[in-house]
């Protein structure tokens, strides 16, 4: 059962429906009379190992609803990646607010890091329940068929190339854009769901999950443009060679790397301006334009699935239930996971720590199209029920020629 | 009267509604019993000469209301800008397929291209009405209040501020992002409008209007960051020193430049890249990152403001109108422009093309704070009626802190 002082955080990377869980967590908390508080701990692990504390027993649900509908980490976010000893400061001030439970919102850092703190009080015999709520807009954890805050970034993807795609017929020409995602593709092939006409870009689909080759790439646009006069193409910025070198490092003189040793791909414009100029200069082709899409993937205001909202509001909401009157197996301590059960209908479980906790899942074979650079039909059928039920889409004009008369 | 056949086309840049006036052209010209034929040219006056004219009498009007909800000019748009020789040519394909009326959405350079060839028409007595329908996310056409499509960026920019505003609070740091405007900063401006706490940011911005100095970028920075532990600027893709030469062309070892002589500023994340690295090596601060938001500004699917979408329309809808009947001097050859008469509510006059042609607006001195390097309330208050009935706003949490107990 759920009692005493509960805690909520947010860990990694914003997304447009972050909030939606958390508020889940609150309202769905605040319902149960055994709970006193529930608290809020600001920037991740890092707000708890400086109790940095809200008291969010003291918000109106009509703010907690504006705060939902609000695209990127309300409590603040943090890229800290605990160890054993971060984990045990983490303890000690869970253990000096007589805080009984911990909601963590993030991806499989977060939950790894979960996982820690609940052996560490196992072996004091205290009683801390630890239950993760999935995010991240990559789409990466195991176990669900997909993670809230994926499909409203892929939402967003997947209008900014039908609209790009709209642009580039205007003024036609080679259009390079690089879309989020290091190990997973999954964002970058979402790309995909903005075509709607045969000829329609994106025309290439580069994911990370299969090596690149600059001189294969070159022949791929001149191909494209031979047929269409112009070419659209999704670049994921984690492409790397066969060796696993990622792209982008072909050309940086100074690459920055995160705290977790990896090199910074996002918040640069390196590898489109570097794809752009490999294509002028190898192809031939005079227009050729990049953009790198950025931030905006993840915290656009305007850009929502109202499926993503749906379930991001939900995982939150089933968090508390299955703290306070566990699954069907009794558990209280776990990962709260997506499972599709129909075409389109979800069920949400309780999974181990575990089998989530420092794990990536990649684009299954099964929606990868390798040999065209592009995704596969199934991997259109598994996205398109999660973009929302009001996805534009682009019209065309469908006139007959006008007979010459000068010529 | 308008009568016989007539022609629309779209020139320069797509924006999200330039659809919208194409189709209010044609919707308006088909209900005209004198008028035969609705001709469209594809990719704009290119498509004249080569004598590539759509049928549009033939399009539904449901399919014509798809096109208008699409962002990106349907019928094609081109770079060209005629000269009086390219003019003669595209007169010679009016004459030979019998058009008398030439709409032409578009720019400046669209109004000017108009001017010559009303010039030539003029010389050899043929009847050609000409009319001019405004079109620009630049927001520069002189006469006008503002342009349509300008407002529908406004609100993707003002969008994208609002959110990685938020994702800045939850992962503090630098934030620069580039915005389109060469000469003119109501884009870049536009940024201001996605505030709503007094800390929001943008923190900073960048107009072309004035001079750019890197030194004061630095100070204005760190300023900022001591004040509130995170800065986010926005920064007109035109910025230019004291004497002119852009920032960009700084770095640049190689720079492309357009038809028109202009270096190419957009579809490269060179400046955004630029000013991060500047940062991070005068200022000390570890996170700074840069965006770049390249043509999703002017195209992505989905952003729009339904004030812009209605004026648009009738743009296009009263060009038709003044061309028929003509305007209260009797006048049915110029272009159409905006005036604003109250809070909010325009109307539409014929205007001389002449007083449009090839003249460039830039940001009144009222609008730029350049002091504080910001926009003033009365550009605030000029641009929120045009972004539209439903732009979403961003919540914030509102609980009390929680008092530490272990330290």
């Amino acid at each position: 059962m759920l009692q005493g002082k509960v805690l909520v955080a947010q860990g990694g990377g914003p997304t447009a429906v972050i909030n939606q869980s958390m508020v889940g967590v609150v309202i769905e908390a605040r319902k149960l009379p055994s709970v006193t508080k529930v608290y809020g701990a600001e920037h991740g692990v890092s707000g708890i190992v400086n109790e940095e504390f809200l008291d969010l027993t003291q918000e109106t649900d009509a703010n907690l609803e504006a705060v939902a509908a609000t695209p990127c980490s309300a409590l603040g976010s943090t890229r800290d990646k605990p160890d054993e000893a971060y984990c045990a400061n983490i303890f000690k001030s869970l253990q000096a607010h007589e805080i009984g439970t911990f909601f963590y919102i993030g991806g499989n850092d977060s939950s790894d890091t979960l996982r820690i703190l609940r052996e560490q009080a196992t072996a004091v015999n205290y009683p801390l329940q630890c239950v993760h709520i999935p995010k991240t807009i990559d789409n990466d954890l195991m176990i669900n068929d997909h993670t809230p805050g994926f499909p409203s970034a892929a939402r967003f993807v997947a209008s900014a190339f039908a609209g790009v795609n709209q642009d580039n017929r205007a003024l036609p020409g080679v259009y390079v854009a690089v879309v989020m995602g290091r190990h997973a593709g999954f964002l970058t092939a979402a790309s995909a769901l903005g075509r709607r006409y045969p000829d329609d870009g994106p025309h290439l689909i580069y994911l990370p999950e299969k090596a690149f080759d600059m001189d294969a790439f070159t022949g791929d646009v001149k191909r494209v443009y031979d047929k269409y006069g112009r070419c659209i193409i999704a670049v994921s910025e984690g492409i790397h060679d066969s060796s696993g070198e990622p792209i982008v490092t072909k050309l940086a003189s100074k690459v920055e790397h995160d705290a977790h040793g990896n090199v910074q791909l996002s918040g640069t414009g390196a590898l489109a301006d570097l794809l752009t100029d490999h294509v002028k200069s190898t192809a031939g082709i005079k227009r050729v334009r990049g953009d790198t899409f950025g931030y905006l993937q993840r915290s656009f205001l305007g850009c929502v699935s109202d499926v993503d909202q749906r379930e991001a509001r939900e995982v939150g909401e089933k968090a508390v239930q299955f703290a306070h009157w566990g699954n069907a197996e009794g558990h209280t301590t776990g990962s709260v996971t997506i499972h599709r059960i129909g075409n389109y209908a979800t069920e949400y479980r309780l999974s181990e720590l575990a089998d989530i906790a420092g794990k990536t899942k990649v684009m299954a074979d099964e929606f990868i199209d390798n040999v065209n650079h592009d995704v596969t039909p199934a991997f259109v059928d598994y996205l398109r029920p999660l973009l929302g039920s009001d996805m534009p889409t682009a019209g065309r004009l469908a006139s007959p020629s006008v007979p010459k008369v000068n010529k």
